[in-house]
């Protein structure tokens, strides 16, 4: 197994990355192709107390995509960025997966352009893992690739994120919701509506498990494994998540440090305390699969640090090996729309 | 000031009902008209000491809303319900506003029918206030009333929601932000880019203070004080933020009952924890306002206690003392759609 690393991408680039990196590679025993600018990436590497070498490869790639980049246009208009030549050695076949903690909107117009789309699957999707009560994490797709969907899509993100959670997360016959204003069948706009129809046939039919309309404060419970989401509403649910956690994290913060025994309190809580905030932290829970790409395309986040490139790294090797992509073409005719559907959508 | 009082609306009703409005009485020194089925609104009365008299009036209504009824339908079919009978005394000018914890959808569409939306105003809008960082609290309009949108809804819902907070909150020049999937001017679809530029104008003509795009991440951070969406956008962020509070509730529960050492730090924390999930709990914040109707209608929670009825109350006669509604029909002019922009709507 080889992992190449996008040594360039993100706000804590190369350093944090080339350290996570090679924790993963210590801890996992992978290969890593390092994709990037020399000097800078053979510093980090020797700070680390390492170098190129066996099962360490560098790739020099002068150019970085940034966040002022059109995100549409990235990949192409920088073609000698670590992100463009990290995605063709991948095309190339020159490694398993690839890890980018680099802009999000270029790497998913990138791996679309250079390592394409499964055949016959119509949009790539983001579909992170978010932690939940009993613990096994749902997956979340699509949540901004695409902000306008059609219904066909929506059925792809729920067989592609059916296929993730049972080969990824190892839930058996996941539960798959569709997001939705209230849980009664007939909520929601045409999209939603158009969509039911077509989740409810595939769950008749036995090819997923579909449980319903689902309303973003199921998200976290364990009543679904997937939820399914048009990109618009799937960021807001996101980054919702993201930011409740976050005020209430603070909050908190707040009534710890009120008193000498508030503070007290505190110490004596901290070991969970700290637990709860590493569970519930973006940067813990790895990256971000891009399903429907033809090879395992993982970001990470754009603020990772070491640890953070580590577990996506270790989540691209899981990613790769459980053969989700694979999952995703053998499945493909179950995913298309019927015929009578598409004449009038 | 009289507030009438849907006595048989909501999962508790109608003794919980009955105590929060007589708490409110007494507190406020508002007179209320109860509104329901008379031999059990009596005997909540007598349970809690009280009887009909002065400043306390039993208006009878054999029929109940519930949640199985049509909403769209609920009010004109049952014209005989509690819900049917308080939004026609409101209209009637039998009091100064309505207190209902019944179904979301019936009390809006038949706010809509009997009381009317004010003249010039497209939908009435769900417009809760939810607690943020500065306390001094935010407007989420729309929640859920209006699941598709049109641009000039939701200039309106602008507005309106910066009157409410300007009024309501004390919050003078209220930030208004646009729900986006980023910041950035160009974010989000069709819906987002013209009401963008609605807003956008409305901004720089003085009419509102418009802060642009916003996302998900930032509904608590004091960022915006009033956020602007579509039905279904907005009901997925008030849903979620409440899903999640909920989730880390229940995970920091966990951590607190580990040990005996947690259980001890759980206890000297114990005040400042429970203020912080009554800040949190929707139960305590009041009543949502129905923002375009044409008199202060406030929908109370369907599981509200006595405690979140006194405060939607409390809500209803602090909402019609700021004429939060006649302030919108004086500036109706300014929720027009410029005429170019109408032609090609």
């Amino acid at each position: 197994m080889k992992i190449i690393i996008d040594a360039m991408g993100g706000d804590n680039a190369p350093d944090e990355i080339v350290r996570g990196a090679l924790h993963a590679r210590k801890e996992l025993g992978v290969a890593l192709t390092l994709v990037g600018q020399r000097e800078p990436v053979l510093r980090c590497l020797a700070e680390n107390g390492a170098a190129p070498g066996e099962g360490l490869e560098l790739v020099e790639a002068d150019e970085i995509v940034t966040m002022e980049d059109d995100p549409s246009t990235a990949v192409r208009r920088k073609r000698n960025s670590s992100m463009s030549v990290a995605l063709r050695l991948l095309r190339d076949g020159a490694g398993d997966a690839v890890v980018s903690a680099g802009s999000t909107g270029a790497l998913l117009s990138g791996a679309t352009l250079v390592v394409k789309r499964v055949h016959g699957i119509r949009r790539a999707a983001l579909a992170p893992v978010l932690p939940n009560r009993p613990g096994t994490g749902v997956v979340l797709i699509d949540c901004g690739a695409n902000v306008e969907c059609t219904p066909e899509y929506l059925l792809q993100f729920a067989f592609m994120g059916s296929f993730y959670a049972e080969r990824f997360l190892n839930i058996p016959r996941p539960k798959v919701g569709l997001l939705n204003v209230g849980s009664e069948d007939t909520k929601g706009g045409e999209l939603q509506k158009q969509t039911f129809a077509l989740l409810h046939r595939a769950g008749e039919q036995g090819q997923i498990h579909f449980v319903g309309n689902t309303e973003a404060d199921r998200l976290l419970t364990g009543e679904v494994d997937v939820l399914v989401a048009d990109g618009f509403s799937g960021n807001i649910l996101l980054k919702s998540t993201e930011g409740s956690v976050k005020f209430l994290m603070r909050e908190l913060k707040g009534v710890m440090l009120r008193s000498m025994r508030t503070r007290l309190g505190a110490l004596m809580l901290r070991g969970g305390i700290a637990g709860l905030r590493r569970r519930m932290d973006a940067n813990e829970v790895g990256g971000t699969a891009l399903l429907g790409i033809s090879k395992p395309v993982i970001k990470a986040h754009g603020s990772s640090n070491a640890a953070a490139v580590a577990a996506a790294v270790r989540q691209a090797v899981r990613f790769a090996e459980a053969d989700v992509v694979g999952e995703i073409g053998r499945n493909i005719e179950l995913m298309r729309l019927p015929e009578e559907t598409e004449a009038t959508a």
